[in-house]
């Protein structure tokens, strides 16, 4: 479907991807975290090639690598391209990067050609939240909405963010300058692996995203009292995870059981953990998503009482701690739609659909309207080193996100 | 109940355990492994306590600490009581201790009486399997069935317990040496800490144990696929946690519906563990206890299979490591029976009970006939800083002890 020379870049992306994926923390396993020692060598890499492709390129305070390409005219306003450059520890090679190399690739296809809008391809230096268990901070500070109180939080080797900004060359006082004018943005793209299996159930390349489920963390801890497991009855037992795994259990039914819902427990432990000891306390995660924050809400509600009823049943205290919540996000409809008819344009049939994952657009919405093309995800597999992509996917993508700047140009002229 | 001399007895027995608590590795709470520097404080200063109680000292190669007082006539067999001098990490005072302290404590009792046997008390080395994570070292070695190849295995140092036993003074060439010869031997009695709650429910002081329970320790593990918790759709899931919960949920409710039959989850891991990740892989202990080996034998194979009927059902693979087999030991009945009227002869009601947890006399039955004390445990505590013992207790244990040392001798006579 895509022509020959479309199908040569979606070739470069896929060998770019290979050489990114070697600057990495790990020597056997791609691992990069915000402002570890291989970002820099992404920087190198990138910023040439952002340059090749005509766009000028800085370093903003926060640590995002920017390529700009200007407009036909010096005061028109600026179009957002961007996604990630960090990873999660042991990941794949396309989760982000993708999404970057697809925005530079567009600028390439362009060729040269002035639009009445500049385009800014945004490589956000964070977004995964490992170093600071804190995401999306690349997003963040281009929005202008960057915590600072996150500057005095430290990583597991207890170096703090200021300090890691200094060592990387940056000033933690001069985030704020990261911040892009509002009334200069036009809108924000991103283009991203589904990192999920529906697309290839579907048969189809390519999705266009209408919302971003909103998302909730819990931590529950449940308290009983530990044992000896040969000499406590088990009629007089109070086993925390034996409580625990009620609920884990119930958090699964209730999850099939709610259409949209998606409820996991992926974290969990016992203490202490021993063999022979009734554990005393089970601790586990709770994270629960839906694109309607309404039915979010309700269906947490639903699975404390649950716990609750569990820990009363079984003389187990339960405890909880909200840690994190982040309500739903609707695409911006007008680019979306041009995005759909962008992708139509070039042959696909684009599947309108929410993504269950969290990305720098649902920040970027804060900013400015925005947008996401999803490309399938073989075997829905992500966050694994099997991550993967197929060639003639990604040559779609390019081809749509070429087509959407000169629909977007079109109706502006 | 008890006499006034008794009673002094019983506070001394309380002051001692005391006062061996502070023989520990670490300064804040109480870890005394099999050979570490603060056993040969326990050492000497028990060692003294033996002495003043009329009794000879000397270690053996093992380790353990054997206070030797003898028959009216020299060719008289010997009676031995014990307990272990060693405990878990951040113990109780009185987990082995006391029995050890009991057995001292008798021997002042007797006041010099010569009874047609010796008495031996023995205070063991290792019991906990802590430090090599092997159990009974001192009784093993007592009953000549000490397991030779246990002397390369290393500590979390990387020490040897051949070095660890040369470093303590000891020559682990001459372990052999530690047997009792089986035609000297009359019969064991161990005194111990009930570590669970039956005899505080029924109000009673004291129990006479009449098997000690069978034990299977093993680990599972589920394997399903780890996938985004956003992204992946409920149906498509193989959540390997969900699968190790319902499992959880099934071993509790078997050992709820068998009767005498204890199963324990004690601990569990989800890999990769994080918040946003479906587990794809779970691990988990089951540890198993039944005095009718042929009841464990059958409630293990039946939770097995409901394992495997969980994974069919979710597409997880199973896979079943038996880490640990023992198989349940009855006391003497005749000792026992001595036992229980000695009790009874100085005003207790025993109950006849069967011992969930494992002790030395398990192993002690390979070499001579044995019975096992039980005293009361408040709030079933054990293997914790609030392990305690009640002095009216142990002052009853005492008496019991020195009544069964007379009864036994009174068959002779």
């Amino acid at each position: 479907m895509a022509s020959a020379s479309t199908n040569l870049l979606a070739d470069e992306i896929l060998a770019r991807c290979d050489v990114l994926a070697r600057f990495s923390e790990k020597p056997d396993r791609l691992t990069r975290t915000f402002l570890a020692a291989p970002m820099k060598q992404v920087h190198e890499v990138l910023g040439a090639w952002m340059r090749d492709a005509g766009l000028t390129v800085r370093l903003d305070a926060i640590g995002n690598l920017i390529g700009h390409y200007p407009a036909k005219h010096a005061s028109a306003p600026v179009f957002l391209i961007g996604s990630h450059l960090d990873t999660v520890p042991d990941a794949g090679k396309y989760d982000g990067i993708l999404g970057v190399l697809l925005g530079v690739a567009t600028i390439q296809r362009l060729a040269g050609e002035r639009l009445p809008f500049a385009v800014d391809v945004l490589a956000f230096s964070e977004e995964e939240g490992v170093r600071y268990r804190a995401s999306y901070l690349g997003s963040s500070a281009v929005c202008g909405c960057f915590d600072r109180e996150l500057l005095k939080r430290v990583d597991a080797d207890g170096i703090s963010m200021a300090t890691a900004l200094r060592d990387f060359g940056l000033d933690p006082d001069r985030i704020h300058t990261a911040a892009y004018p509002r009334e200069r943005v036009l809108g924000y793209l991103e283009a991203h692996i589904e990192q999920g299996p529906v697309l290839e159930e579907k048969h189809l390349a390519l999705g266009v995203v209408e919302a971003i489920v909103g998302q909730s963390r819990l931590w529950l801890e449940f308290e009983g009292k530990a044992g000896h497991a040969g000499t406590q009855p088990m009629e007089l037992r109070r086993d925390a995870l034996a409580a625990a795994a009620e609920f884990v259990v119930a958090v699964e039914h209730s999850a099939q059981h709610t259409a949209g819902l998606r409820a996991t427990v992926g974290a969990i432990s016992a203490l202490p953990g021993a063999v022979n000891v009734v554990p005393g306390l089970a601790r586990l995660s709770l994270d629960v998503r839906h694109a309607d924050d309404a039915v979010r809400e309700r269906a947490i509600e639903t699975l404390l009482a649950e716990a609750n009823r569990i820990g009363m049943k079984r003389g187990i205290a339960v405890r909880v701690e909200r840690a994190e919540q982040l309500g739903s996000v609707s695409t911006d409809v007008r680019l979306t739609n041009i995005l759909a008819s962008a992708a139509q344009s070039v042959g696909q049939t684009p599947l309108r659909m929410v993504s269950g994952a969290g990305h720098d657009a649902a920040i970027m919405a804060r900013l400015t309207p925005m947008t996401m093309l999803f490309v399938r995800s073989p075997g829905g597999i992500s966050h694994h080193p099997d991550e993967s992509v197929l060639r003639d996917d990604v040559a779609a993508a390019l081809d749509g996100m070429v087509a959407f700047l000169h629909r977007l140009a079109g109706e502006m002229t």
